[in-house]
């Protein structure tokens, strides 16, 4: 059996917004359907990412949905991995096409973070740690993270401008990308100059609080050679799921060990290795993260990944040419939490189908890998790897 | 393939505890792995039902999970549709034994309810309803369930006599029931004479708050015949989900489709029909459920669901001979929202493997049903239908 297709794929306004996690949704639902037959004529079942109810109070939201696109009596259901919702639906859609369960899977992730200010959004990240070796000691996203950057400075020649460098780089990405939650270029010296909110980590190295929805229609070869031309859809090739210790203390703090372990099951199903991918989009929350995912996955040498912001050439040697986060990623293209894996896919569907704006698309990218990540860092990783293939429309 | 195993299932105590969501799944997975090799050496993935992180503060229970079983770099997720959560889980691992995914999954539930008394319990579960429709209107879970008790006794001969009887039926049962929340008989002056909640609903027609968490083993056949004989072991013939409506309005009051459907498309699975189940725990999270679901499951005819607490010589001719929540049901048995779904599964699996106490145990009972639902009545329905037989180390 081919592998699954993503056959057409929508996103919302990412930011601060006056939409509801519903508005959010239909916005990106109305996107993906554009020119497709209705969703409840296409879809059989309904996977959607969300991370907590905080926001909206609000659960059931698989039902929402389903009832949404009008698919009465579906299978839908909500699936949670925090951050890595998103890429949590994406990969029950994914395997319930492979497996033949379904035909067509609707996977989709909706955030509205905003609605109680930052203050609202910290609280609810938190329940993400482990509660009594880290949330009673009251930690926050960004201090939990700043361990890691903290290490990652200490044990590599990796200096705060060179994170610096990374928000940066994609702000610029940003500033191409008409979905992108900030649209305006930075340079170092704004990063550099800004607060810190947990040392080594400043203002411009977080990602921010964003709303958010996305939807990614996967579908078999049959269905998807009702939806269109193969140039217009890409394959999911390989699939990578792993789990680590709940807490930041219980892990590797300089290596992201369930980040390997996931791309390494995405790369080993496709057949296709760190070399392979033309673009990527990695689970940078907080600059510091492209380096070190940049290093788990295969694309950096250990101790290097800080280059990821220069242009290929500049890199060390042992570097693949791999365009991370062509997006503008967390840090720029906004990060409504249980949309984010979603969105991912969203961007590396752009590029290998060539739709991107002109000015961020990265010429002949055949093969993407997405990166989703929940908890701090490693707690759950899931990886995918897109490619374009032919389908026999053709 | 033959049909996946459920090889060893683990109950928590089940009420108001003094322990946490982690205590209460090390309780029930200490218990379903008494007497196997430890959980990292049969496991390949794990599903948590979780309804709510407004008990705990804690989301990633997948992750959490996995840890505690040892399970380091295993795919490990939540899954919420709220009530209906731990069949869900259960479902994923089902679908992942069968299509050949894994060949050990293990799904489990997990809630915490009384932390926060039953304020917050009536706060976490209103999460569930429609926020424009219904949550802002103020309604709680029982005022929607007199919706449908009220229309029930309008529509059919049943009284509240009627329905009382379900909840001493119930009752009676879970006295037999080591396991059970509640373990003392109640007698329908006790039901009748209590306070009302929303009528016609009283304090006696509503499942308790419930601590509580549960979990099953899932196994192809290979892994079940090291783990123990056929006769300690039943098989997952049928599985169907459904969706409906979120809002209560927007459904039809006296007929449960989407039970029926979840239902319907669990039978065709098994290629089996209603009259072949032998016990069934159905969602009686108010009195009123258990008739309506007999009739939207195929017991009963339409309207004379609520003789369900009859003996089945007693009932209406076109009635089957099930027996029904042999467990006590979510009224006596307890209703720890996550893990009902699973405690469901372990009730039945006790009676399938004739390891129920003597005097609920069922005779010849080689076929159930469970029937799981989140939001109100149908928002989400999960059925399964479990069998005895044999598996090829007999």
């Amino acid at each position: 059996m081919p592998d699954p297709y993503i056959s057409a794929v929508g996103l919302s306004p990412i930011g601060s917004t006056d939409l509801t996690g519903r508005d959010l949704f239909t916005a990106a639902l109305t996107e993906a359907f554009e020119g497709l037959p209705p969703p409840a004529d296409v879809v059989d079942a309904v996977y959607v990412g969300n991370q907590s109810e905080l926001y909206e109070h609000q659960i059931m939201y698989g039902t929402i949905v389903a009832e949404w696109c009008g698919l009465r009596f579906a299978p839908a259901e909500r699936v949670e991995g925090c951050a890595a919702a998103g890429a949590l639906a994406l990969r029950h859609a994914v395997r319930d096409v492979r497996t033949g369960t379904h035909d067509a899977v609707l996977a989709c992730g909706i955030e509205k973070m905003t609605a109680g200010g930052s203050e609202l959004a910290t609280e609810s990240l938190s329940a993400a740690f482990d509660r009594p070796l880290e949330q009673r000691a009251g930690v926050t996203a960004p201090s939990q993270y700043a361990l890691l950057a903290q290490r990652y400075l200490h044990e590599t020649d990796a200096t705060e401008e060179d994170l610096a460098k990374v928000a940066v780089k994609n702000h610029e990405n940003a500033s191409r990308n008409p979905r992108a939650q900030f649209q305006s270029e930075i340079d170092v010296e704004t990063v550099l100059e800004s607060d810190y909110v947990a040392r080594p980590l400043k203002l411009f190295d977080c990602a921010p609080v964003s709303d958010g929805a996305a939807a990614v229609l996967v579908t078999n070869e049959e269905v998807a050679s009702t939806l269109g031309s193969s140039d217009e859809q890409v394959q999911v090739s390989g699939v990578g799921a792993a789990s680590n210790n709940i807490a930041v203390a219980e892990r590797d703090l300089t290596f992201i060990e369930g980040a390997n372990v996931a791309a390494n099951r995405a790369y080993d199903q496709a057949d296709l290795s760190a070399k392979d991918v033309d673009v990527a989009e990695v689970h940078d929350a907080f600059t510091v993260c492209e380096p070190l995912l940049a290093e788990a996955v295969g694309f950096a040498p250990r101790g290097r990944g800080f280059e990821s912001a220069l242009h290929p050439s500049e890199r060390s040697a042992e570097w693949t040419d791999v365009r991370l986060s062509t997006s503008g990623g967390l840090k720029a293209r906004g990060h409504p939490i249980g949309a984010t894996g979603l969105a991912q896919a969203v961007e590396v569907y752009e590029q290998l189908t060539e739709t991107a704006t002109s000015d961020r698309q990265v010429p002949d990218a055949r093969t993407g890998l997405l990166v989703n990540e929940g908890g701090v860092a490693d707690a759950v990783t899931v990886a995918h790897v897109l490619t374009t293939e032919g389908i026999s429309n053709e």
